[in-house]
């Protein structure tokens, strides 16, 4: 049976294109830094967004109108198996990524739940053989049940860590068995809700005990994965403990963990922790952290995360520019993390959002490309900081000088004569214009 | 002659009194921690908003009527020297801090001002000759003057590096001189307006060169104070490299500069970086990094650095609460990096604010301290993470768990029924109970 | 059977004591403004948070756990009444507030789903009989269930406008047989998501068309309760139509509602449209349309609906201020719009919870109360605006000038020397000692 | 002489300029709805921002390197009017803009300051005889000096009211003799600072009756331009009276002035009020209130008004949508209210910024005509609400039903099966496609 009848196969047709099914500027085979845009884009499908999500909100219950609405349980959870591998197919998209409770219901006890993950697993590895699409990354699920209320590795019972530990174990096992090219850390509820209650010290040691543990495990298993913590500054917790990519930084230098993760950077989370996506991308790049991306959009008018799909051109075109910069993402990609809006309730809507933002960031793709082609930014940018390239600034540089040269140098000049404009406006005219052709010619 | 003719000597008077001009809970003598509460709270006050600040802000002119605004250049700087040791003896406070150009006026070139720089801090040393106020910390001023637009240390123009490295040359020198027990890095401008113009990896390495050379020449001049890097997010430039307790914790790490600074923690700051002012210092605390502490608060409903004085009681509490476990700042103290509102315009108005604020740092510190004598939290804490001393919890703790051990454990549970509230609410209405009990009896 | 065994009846036993389950400062015989407190205060309990609310959030499901968790339909609904009415008794609260959904299960169609309502509103109709805990408001749910995705009576479906209409006419009917003494309109998601696909003069028109359509209906029937808006300014919707109270005034003015509606008005709410709690109020009361409060208090670092128990005690005492120069909130009342937080599980909590709030308007009140009557912001209002009430000033006020007038005098003048400070530092360490003292002796 | 000698006469020479210094998507002879681009989008420049403002910033002295910064007093005032007059016609701007202090300095009092003000006006007015750029609006600064601490006419004191008084009749004069179309009121400091000490109720009242007298002697005098009120939330003071389009409706009305004024709508305001730019444009807009705007665009990261030149096409897009279908925007225009970037401080800046604006806005027209022209949104619009132009709809919006009728009709429908999706996300692929194709053929 079909699930998406109202859609065959979605194509790239061109700008000017009006089927609202078709790809007007995402060209799979279009030529991007010598690879293929599909190859170097690797959009992947969020189950949990787009099979397993309902479209409820803290005020309402689930909009959505899917064709195994009527399931329950397990037959529910292979016929979204299905569905994901129709879906995958139609719009031709190279990965998925899940957490484990979005592919397979749990069960009254983790044994029992852990046989019904076996089960739906070997029916996605049974479907992963005859398609296209690989899985870009898989995690646990440690959040949503009761249990994990006050954290999963940072709760304050010891036996819920353990349980934790079980579940990544499970996860680890999963993705090697799937071929997962990286696995996922999202904090959940990793994070406090009052420091009134709390014993942040001991919170954080346990986090980084488990990444050790989790680490152990993979490579004992030969599971060789990236591993990816991906912050997020607050909700469901007050504070999340991996706030945003700095503060992740410091956890992983303070516990030796620098090594083993990369990032995984959602646009929202950004945004909701005060920074716009392209300082999470470029921070997260000139450390080398830069792993795989969240690609979805939030709106600063609101104070949670939206998880909208991407279609602000400003966004894709900075993110693109990082990863272009960053020769793409490696063995990440760009996830769309990101639901239909609950007005957008039928299943066309789930084609027409995935559309949007993979031409979004196609589009994205080709400003910031050009960008970089004409070097508008980058000789900008050198000859701004021209300076640093001979003289005292080499010396600095160079770490050819102290603060008594320092100090000499700036009493010869006695006072500084030679800033020169930052040009913002003009820089963002430019960024207009190269917006505005970038799907021309 | 009087600057504050208005105001005699400000006493310890108690909660009965009525008199403005006196402290109500603020007793220098009452003993905190084995130490006087003027030992252990260690009061400064912030020359540039008490002495310096004209009350000016982004949509209006000063409106700060000052006994010396007829004076103008070093007229008007000593007489501020004058008036600013009147104060700190009439207030009674054991500190203060203060910029380089707080205390004098910058001349046409860097070698006169700094010529007026020796002859005002001449003149502070002689007053503090026969005065019992100490200088807690001081800094270079890198904001203000169009030199620093686009940073100091992180400037796009290398001779605007080596000026800045001359004045905080000159600032260790000045600090050894007048025998400061720290020396504060606040980033002023080093940060970002747009990544468009930018680049941000050399402008970080960049500041990681300057500090090290600012330790060295520390060392060698044998000015044992403590650094301190002051974090704020935003304002003045979009995005500040020293966002926040976390980021500099990264920042210092990755340089390996950890050992060499410790954090000056804003109220004010905290709150622009989406935190409260507890939560920074928590994580400054349980790194050992808490150092010293500008005390003021902000207005969560506006989006910018109010640096009102701090009259919250909660949140003087929940610091004092922290600064208590921290067995006191150490060489730091409680610097009041708050500026009278517009609106309080006349110098009388400088006496309410220094007294509510130090009135209400002292309750949060009666509060705190029977909150501590009492263990209300503490013992609720121990008893909350109790797991993890014993059975799998101590292991976890201990190292002597894996994967393996853990997911047996969990799979022979099946599932978790031992969580317990958390009591929120009613560990907050514990706080109320303590913060009305504080300053009786 | 008995479904809070843990808690016997709470009482008043004065701030000395230690009993979790005591108030401490809510006495509800103590006198304020000629009544007692219970009667001044109208504290009521909001049915869908304690008893229906399941602890969920937007990432994980219920926590709470309750006596009649086993149960389903209309024997969960039954159950839930019998439980209330004892937790009211035990709390000894004079009001409770219920939507319709809370207290019944909506059926397959709307008939039956009136048959449920039926049912149990003639059982709550027979506990109200032998209980002293009366109905403060009642209304109508209409944004849970899929159909009120767009709205209700601002959906672009005319459908479900009608079936918003019966609902309402359903709720006044239940409103006058159960003697609420008002009647709510909280917008639900009567707003929009994105103007792209929204005609908000038509929804406006609308609104205001259902507005009168109910003030038509309650006339016909008798139901003579007091109508009240609560504003909200955003979610679930981007933008909710009755963004704040000020929104509220325009629309009530532009649509000829003005003498219909007073407005409820919720703290977090409030804070969610960047205003204070008391400024809202205030804005309401100079208006003479305070009707109501939802007391409850949110988090202004997080940028949701946090809908805390409130705790605050500046919050409630600058509330209270409103409030008692409101000479209370006549047949309106104090209802906790608050939840417990999703760790504060058990039915414990529920105690905890509403004796903390009930405590902490308590305190406010007495503080509130003190400052009225020792006239210590009153007297510095009356002093600060004293020119208009002589000379110029007064003329102003009673209408005597023109800008001839007042120009000449200005050019008189000259110049302006008599503007006095407005010691916004000192009236709130005022403040604060009012705080301290509030009860003792 | 010359101020600007870099730059010559802006001219269109199209988007394949690479010219920094001509429009590229501005041609004022292009037509839209009837009109030249000039005659339809009436552009005026800031005299504040860009001849007076000096680039400083909280943290910072002024940057801005200027032709005339060697000046003071009358010489330098006088300068700028040539500056200015250079800048209009070089840009080639129909019209500008000012404050009364903008153009000429405040003297020892009053009537001083009306001489300089007199001698400046009639120095413009002769500008004029031979500038095609008219002048949009004029106010009066009652922000800036400290006399208006405490605000203008909401002051607590009447002689600052009588001030304010004294310079708004002056304003309006100068309107007159200059020909001004609209005269505009920007809160300044009209609002609180803190409850405390504040009697909100008489500041409202002594508003309205500021307005009450404006609006008489403009009569008087014959002075016929449209007044407009110029919403802003927040800053500089806590809380300003006129919030956002909703409050000042609420305001109108409440004091019989709907019909006085329309709205001066900024953008940076609107964002900060925590509404997109298009949501106050639209209100304004369907209230028949949409008067002027103030061109701007500020960063929804940062929570002050940055008054950024508008280079965000999806807000000019958004923006000019609605000024078409308001068809145009009578006597006003729009304006500039924008600064350079501290960073961005030679006069070439100014050049980049206007141009950046104007171009921006040229774009947002041709893609909102073009939208229009299709009909993308409205037919979509005025499908989704069909159901109100015919049976139950129809009776609902002509008025002929009730409680009753609407209640019969959902009973027996029983339940909602009609709904249908809002397709957000397609709508948004929409939009990026019009906003591609906008300059294209
Ligand atoms: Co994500
Ligand atoms: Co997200
Ligand atoms: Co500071
Ligand atoms: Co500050
Ligand atoms: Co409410
Ligand atoms: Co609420
Ligand atoms: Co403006
Ligand atoms: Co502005």
């Amino acid at each position: 049976m079909s699930y998406f009848k109202n859609v065959s196969q979605v194509k790239y047709e061109g700008p000017n294109s009006n089927n609202p099914f078709a790809f007007k500027y995402y060209n799979p085979e279009e030529q991007i830094n010598g690879q293929s845009m599909e190859e170097f884009m690797r959009f992947a499908v969020s189950y949990w967004h787009t099979f397993t999500g309902e479209g409820a909100d803290p005020f309402g219950a689930g909009t959505a109108v899917r064709p195994y609405d009527h399931l329950k349980g397990m037959d529910l959870a292979k016929a979204r198996v299905e569905a994901s591998f129709e879906f995958f197919e139609k719009l031709d998209v190279p990965f998925f990524c899940f957490h484990d409770f979005d592919v397979a219901p749990e069960a009254d006890n983790l044994s029992e739940t852990f046989k019904n993950l076996d089960e739906i697993v070997a029916m996605i590895k049974d479907y992963m053989k005859t398609s296209k699409t690989k899985l870009l990354w898989n995690t646990a699920n440690m959040f949503t049940h009761p249990r994990w209320t006050f954290g999963a590795a940072t709760a304050p019972n010891a036996d819920v860590f353990a349980y934790a530990a079980a579940k990544v174990k499970k996860g680890l096992e999963i993705g090697k068995e799937l071929g997962s090219e990286n696995y996922v850390f999202w904090g959940g509820r990793e994070g406090y809700e009052t420091l009134l209650n709390t014993d942040m010290k001991l919170e954080l040691d346990n986090l980084a005990r488990f990444f050790h543990m989790a680490k152990d495990y993979a490579k004992e298993i030969g599971f060789d994965a990236q591993f990816l913590i991906e912050p997020k500054p607050k909700e469901p917790t007050k504070h999340q403990y991996d706030f945003d990519v700095a503060t992740g930084l410091a956890f992983l230098h303070q516990y030796g963990l620098q090594d083993v993760f990369k990032f995984n950077i959602e646009a929202n989370h950004a945004t909701l922790a005060g920074h716009t996506f392209e300082h999470e991308l470029h921070l997260a790049r000139i450390n080398g952290m830069l792993g795989s991306v969240d690609a979805n959009q939030g709106d600063t008018l609101l104070g949670w995360d939206t998880d909208e799909f991407p279609t602000d051109l400003y966004s894709t075109t900075l993110a693109m520019y990082e990863i272009i910069k960053n020769n793409g993402l490696g063995t990440g990609g760009l996830n769309f993390d990101a639901k239909v809006r609950r007005g957008s309730f039928d299943t066309d809507d789930l084609f027409h959002a995935h559309i949007a933002g993979m031409d979004s960031f196609a589009i994205g793709t080709k400003v910031a490309k050009r960008l970089l082609e004409d070097k508008v930014l980058e000789d900008f940018i050198a000859d701004r900081y021209k300076s640093y390239t001979e003289g005292i600034g080499k010396d600095i540089v160079e770490g050819n000088t102290d603060f008594h040269k320092l100090s000499a140098h700036a009493l010869e000049m006695g006072t500084i004569t030679n800033n020169k404009s930052g040009r913002q406006e003009n820089l963002r005219a430019i960024l207009n214009k190269y917006l505005l052709e970038a799907t021309q010619g």
